[in-house]
């Protein structure tokens, strides 16, 4: 076998063999495949696509080239959930309790973000004291005694997936679907949940653009997961518009407790109940109205918050103490009419260079900065209010955020935050 | 801009830009852009291809990359040749002073092999003497003495081209008209001649295996050429079997002489007539009547003969010491019938094993190695019949080579030269 075959069998549309695949897989992560051989192959799948078959493999040999987390000392059935990506998708930190709340053990290992704002665990690190390093023994130990734990990856988990995904960043293959769908799989099925509810985002702010190849992607991950024993439902959701009020993360966990308070912004809110809905449907073996109720309830009763706060205080954080800054700089509308826009990626791009996310794997974070909205979309405007705030310790210039608010005559349709469950 | 961008609009099938090719191969040669990236720009261009006009840029950065090559102080219109490689292909050898013998005069650059037999200058080399390391002024002054040197390359031409070939060599974008026709033309274009002619092959033993993407191939090089003001012929010729009856660089040289003084194996010698042809019919402006009754008469009255023996005299070689091998080890047919295929691809690689070309840049070729055919396509064979000789010092076992001649009860269609003359 060699890798210039391989290459010229899928730049000739043929299908890769198990022992083809994993050649190249395991030659890239040994270092016998070089990085120009490995993304010509990338882009020949990219292009030419990949069988079912071809997935179910690439996503079983990414899966063993690393650790698998045995969750099995933890009782109950484990409901993992994962996210595509989303601008101010701050989720988990509400779903993760409130689920819990419902009895459904979370044992979740999150990633921190590189890209435009943190991830999960960079934002519950802007709780003073939150410790996300826990070793496997008190991540199990947790989960048995509060039913829940949100902690940094530990162990070496699909290591051929990080050397293809950083190569995939720089090479312009990173939109496949076959290439997302093995890259999520593989690391979901190495993290040791039972079952797994997906939210696969689309719209401006997403990686799919379009619910064709959401609903594409979403099949082909229940595929995948069937074909390796775990049920998979996949919630396809809205990500037109930023996730929430708030982008950055000491502000995003401040509008997380708020959402566990009941006191979260609506569309959010009901995106953070269907998640939960379906996780606690699957972790029950309930119905989705019977599990929708009882987390309505866990959320109405503020159980859900309590979860929370014994969340943090078990991970040695001080909710009292979270790291927002002090300054807010008004972001002041120049004309009236109604808010049919908000573009996400421009507000993530500024957030990112105020210091809410890294650009390169050892930048440092500020958890402190941010963008509060103060509008959402379909909002009647008048002239000279306040669309939003950006957070910071030192003075921002807000008027070059003006341009990622469309302001015009009429409204739009209602917001559809759900589009499709696809079980 | 940024390659990211160029890749993936390349991948969406989307036209570049004279400006985003600049940027990407320049960025290459300068290392900015890295091989990873430009391997994944290849594979994009490999199986979305490229637009003429694309074509055409390519093909133009790629030659402003480096030195071109100046003919000007040589009287006369200066012709090339140039053959997207055969196995045995010594044509040059043959046609460049039949064509000087008309007084054409042929300015010619050629490169040394990588691949399974020599270049035509390892060729060269095989004769006792031969000096191919020429500088410019001699270079041009000999074809104003004699009509007619053959040169290895000076200065520094497409070093893009140079780069982006071996990328391609070792990632599986090899085969891909429009990156072999911006690579053939630029260091045709580099070169400096006034009018080409292209020997297009097509087989077996060819890049191109069939002759619609041979014809595809060579008008988009005669395209390139008109852009660039250069008069392009292309000739489509056939590759199926080797050229001519031998392969190994001493040997091939004393077939050339041979075919020079008329004793040539028929199907070659055709060949080389007809290039001879098209080159004459350009050089001099006449018919391709006239030329073919031109080059015919310098072949018959020796004239071409002469000026090789004149052309090796000038350039230091002795031509009554080439080197070729002492032993001859026979090739014997085990059974009866026609000869029906001669698998060219493995006499090269069995002549490339002995040593007649080079497997990394740095081997030192075996001049005096080879095979001698003594049997062509179409033949009877009868049993215990030689079939042909593999030339060596050393002893060689033949009985592995027997894999390499098909013998069946009924022959074959008479064979075809050339297909196809394109203009």
């Amino acid at each position: 076998m060699n890798i210039i075959e391989i290459i010229t069998k899928k730049k000739n549309k043929l299908e890769l063999s198990y022992e083809e695949i994993k050649y190249a897989v395991e030659g890239y992560v040994n270092n016998t495949i070089k990085d120009y051989q490995m993304s010509a192959l990338l882009m020949a799948i990219v292009i030419n696509g990949m069988t079912d078959n071809e997935i179910y493999n690439l996503t079983e040999i990414m899966l063993n080239s690393g650790d698998k987390i045995d969750l099995s000392l933890i009782n109950g059935i484990k409901v993992d959930k994962h996210s595509t990506g989303g601008i101010g998708d701050k989720t988990t930190l509400v779903v993760a309790p409130l689920v819990a709340a419902c009895g459904v053990p979370v044992a979740k290992m999150s990633g921190r973000g590189l890209g435009f704002t943190g991830g999960t665990i960079d934002k519950l690190e802007s709780i003073k004291g939150f410790n996300t390093n826990v070793d496997m023994n008190n991540f199990i130990k947790q989960v048995n005694d509060i039913g829940v734990a949100l902690v940094s990856q530990t162990g070496n988990l699909v290591p051929a997936d990080k050397k293809i995904y950083a190569l995939r960043d720089v090479t312009g293959t990173t939109e496949s679907i076959p290439l997302i769908a093995s890259s999520i799989m593989s690391k979901k099925l190495a993290s040791g949940a039972d079952k797994i509810v997906l939210d696969v985002k689309v719209g401006k702010g997403a990686f799919m653009k379009n619910i064709d190849d959401a609903k594409k992607l979403s099949e082909i991950m229940i595929k995948i997961g069937k074909r390796f024993g775990k049920q998979v439902i996949a919630l396809i959701t809205n990500m037109d518009y930023p996730i929430g009020k708030t982008i950055g993360n000491g502000l995003e966990v401040r509008e997380a407790i708020n959402t566990l308070k009941g006191k979260g912004e609506e569309r959010f809110t009901k995106l953070c109940l269907v998640i939960a809905t379906y996780m606690v449907s699957l972790g029950k073996n309930i119905s989705v109205d019977e599990a929708l109720d009882l987390v309505t309830e866990k959320l109405n009763n503020k159980e859900g918050y309590n979860k929370f706060l014994e969340l943090v205080k078990y991970q040695g954080g001080n909710v009292l103490d979270i790291d927002i800054c002090k300054n807010k700089y008004e972001i002041i509308s120049d004309k009236e009419g109604y808010l049919v826009d908000i573009d996400s990626i421009s507000l993530a791009e500024f957030a990112n260079n105020l210091g809410a996310g890294r650009k390169t794997k050892n930048d440092v974070i500020n958890y402190g900065v941010g963008i509060i909205l103060n509008k959402k979309v379909n909002d009647r405007i008048k002239k000279n209010e306040i669309l939003g705030y950006v957070v910071s310790n030192n003075f921002v210039d807000t008027t070059k955020l003006m341009d990622a608010f469309t302001i015009k005559n009429t409204n739009i349709d209602e917001i559809n935050m759900i589009y499709e469950v696809i079980k």
